[in-house]
């Protein structure tokens, strides 16, 4: 009947909010890509069904053939969840999903999600603002997709505050050339953030001038500014099937 | 033993992430500002002693003593959650409170929490970044404290991305201003959102040109940018006992 377009943050289980588990545990159909954590899915009844729309970058359905899906679906009278990673509206598609339903007439909700640019970050200890420090932070995608508006990367070095970058690991050496371009200091602090929140997190520590060079792998995320310097904590990975015993709702 | 920074989102009670409402649930302590919402609150223990330390903006405790009391609480044995609305780290001063604890020895985690930067638009329909219309989003405080590094707003209207401004209502004439003055078409579409995903939520829609002048009053999520011509949705807001029920963990 409703098709809810959760966003299920960046991986660990115990960071989806109460209604997106409470949604997922309640859903006749689960319909998932590639970034959501086994954690979450874990969490669906067994009896729903779910559906992997993106187990990989190359085999990932078409975002055309997922709204198609979704608004099928949506028709068919139970209630559907469209997980995503992260939050559905930063750079998730949610928009695009969003609006084949509506013109489609099926009713649909949003529920955000704890973003990557944010959390994963401060998983690493590093808080995307800072008092004295950065009084804005910039949220860009590296990735160049076709239609994409451009960035203004020489603008953005000058506005004095954070930038972190999503899906920016290929394109790394080119954002920092033009960020330095723009005049950001090449001893500016980077951080860049693998797996974030999981189990397998991992941070390296670089600067502007070091970061084309620097060993960094897909999935990450990366900070510039100052605060990248910073170092208060680390996240605990919640250990799966623990977050599904306390997700589960007492009632349905 | 430990005290536990942790975000609790715009203010609807399923906004919390699932490590939240457990970390609540179970405190001893629950230290928090004026803007968390009374279904968060609900969440703690009778038992559990709850300290406000932001009634009203005037009335509020400094930082300093916030921090020291964090510190005391932390060396007194008990379980604290410091609870802060949206995420500890973007404007939240989380980063000022985990030094303190770092600096006195007191362990402490970040729990990050939904940003009303990103919430607040998406409740009123507004996704900060679309496939072909954004591929940026700068969130930035218009609140100039002292101290604060100071925000090109003229390069920021080059970037080319969406803007969202918190704590901006007092300063939105200047700061349209300033974004007109770096070339931002006074035509560009805003969308002020008061009282994000709460009851009394409620929506304005303008122009730069029109900013100034428009009715936006505190607490407000203002988005600048072409996504803010959009209107995909509105969020339904939790009745706060539901929300409580669902949150309770089936284990300690």
């Amino acid at each position: 009947m409703t098709v809810h377009l959760v966003g299920c943050g960046p991986g660990d289980a115990e960071l989806l909010t109460v209604r997106a588990a409470r949604l997922i545990a309640t859903a006749d159909v689960v319909v998932h890509d590639r970034l959501v954590g086994p954690g979450v899915l874990a969490l669906a009844r067994p009896g729903a069904e779910r559906i992997d729309v993106g187990k990989a970058p190359g085999a990932s359905r078409s975002q055309e053939l997922i709204n198609a899906l979704l608004v099928e679906l949506g028709r068919g009278g139970g209630e559907v969840v469209r997980l995503k990673g992260g939050d559905p509206f930063v750079f998730g598609r949610g928009g695009e999903e969003a609006m084949a339903l509506a013109a489609a007439g099926v009713p649909f909700t949003v529920v955000p999600g704890i973003t990557s640019a944010v959390a994963v970050p401060a998983a690493a200890g590093v808080p995307v603002t800072h008092r004295g420090v950065a009084a804005s932070f910039t949220v860009v995608t590296g990735n160049r997709a076709p239609g994409q508006p451009p960035v203004d990367w020489e603008a953005l070095a000058r506005v004095g505050g954070t930038i972190v970058v999503l899906m920016g690991v290929a394109e790394r050496a080119a954002i920092a050339e033009r960020l330095l371009g723009g005049g950001l200091d090449p001893t500016t602090p980077v951080c860049a953030v693998m797996a974030g929140t999981s189990t397998e997190q991992h941070v390296v520590r670089t600067t502007l001038a070091g970061l084309g060079a620097a060993d960094v792998t897909n999935p990450a995320t990366i900070v510039i500014g100052a605060v990248a310097a910073l170092d208060l904590g680390t996240w605990s990975p919640t250990a799966s099937p623990a977050a599904a015993t306390l997700a589960t709702p007492t009632r349905p």
